[in-house]
């Protein structure tokens, strides 16, 4: 799992029926080699149950983990979900760049 | 999952039977660090279960979800697919060149 | 699996419901390019049922593998656990800076 | 999976057993950001049910997939294998280097 | 499944239990990029079901074919295990510095 930040969203008609009806955001891993801002390195996209806004910092799983986040019986034909939104975290030493838009400025 | 463009198709003769009369289609991850045109950077082979064409922006999986998109039971010989033709992204601060060939331009 | 340094922690409320009562921990590979204080790259976050703290060694494992360390049937919508809190190692060559904070500091 | 081409063969007399009597061949992967010839990087070794020889060029499979392809159940001690020897590839502006050693020159 | 060398050893007496009794040797990939006695880049810990020493070659596979390797149902809490020792490899232009400690100097 990787922590990052909602920088969008994707959107595709003709699709993999398992993927009907299901947000698929993209989601930027938090970097401290990158300032915000900096040219976006190969994004990943993830469905998400949980209703997370561009601008949130949230929690990306792979594979079956993605799969049963998304309430399936781990045989849907996605491979990457949004398992939590992210209120806060404590890394020392991360940079100030990181807690951008997070959801606790005062934590 | 990730958002790339077909870049190109690959035959093989010889092969695993599980990939017999599938289309391989060569993808490149959208990228910022790269302008379109630079060096290809291992692009991916995915099944294209969906009649991708060269040019368009996809959604790619792999490991099981690729498996299943392709309608299988999970224990085909392949392990890279695309499992959406992308519409439209919504990506702030996305450089232009990401939008060369989109489908809905004006979107 | 790698062999990393617990450098934080995650929290969240909205979630998938299997990390309920999970500590997510934020962990760091080893890496000889970086100096210790050096910017982060991309951490990983890991179920921790351990009980390990910030600072300590810990082994991380992604996937099966992780959802099995928590106990679970392997059904978990989370793909990285610390299945190991590391007491010593021995690499020839390795900077000293790996061994900053590690338990057997006179090993 | 990925495109690449076989740049030699490794032997094993120690190794599990479900590794036995198959050929593991040593592939690397295509990228335009490197010239032929050059420093080869963490090249994969994948298992050859199809008989591959080197400076041809392959799909590698990795996971289930390669288990697959080797013919059994999905339980082999191996997790990269070659499901696909490429006769021709289409990928405009892809550099010439890639056509070196390619079944179909004239293609 | 990666060609690699043993570069040392990891102790952990809190883990997984089913990491109980099982040798974790740090592995090192081979990469042309790189010189004997350079700084190491992340190395991988896998479990050793076949007795490798420090400085020998060895193959690494992760996931499910390293738990199968070390001889469970798949469940274990490990996720790479050394599956083969190396006697020998043929890779035209590889660099020497790749042979040295191999088994077969001579080969």
């Amino acid at each position: 799992m990787f922590l990052g930040r909602v920088v969008g969203q994707v959107w595709a008609t003709v699709k993999s029926p398992d993927l009907e009806g299901k947000r698929l955001l993209v989601v930027e891993a938090l970097d401290e080699r990158r300032e915000p801002g900096a040219p976006k390195v190969t994004p990943v996209v993830a469905a998400d149950p949980l209703g997370a806004d561009v601008g949130q910092h949230v929690l990306v799983a792979f594979g079956k983990a993605a799969r049963v986040a998304c309430g399936g019986d781990g045989d849907f034909a996605l491979e990457a979900a949004i398992v939590g939104i992210v209120d806060d975290f404590d890394i020392p030493g991360a940079p100030a760049s990181w807690r951008v838009d997070l959801q606790r400025e005062d934590a």
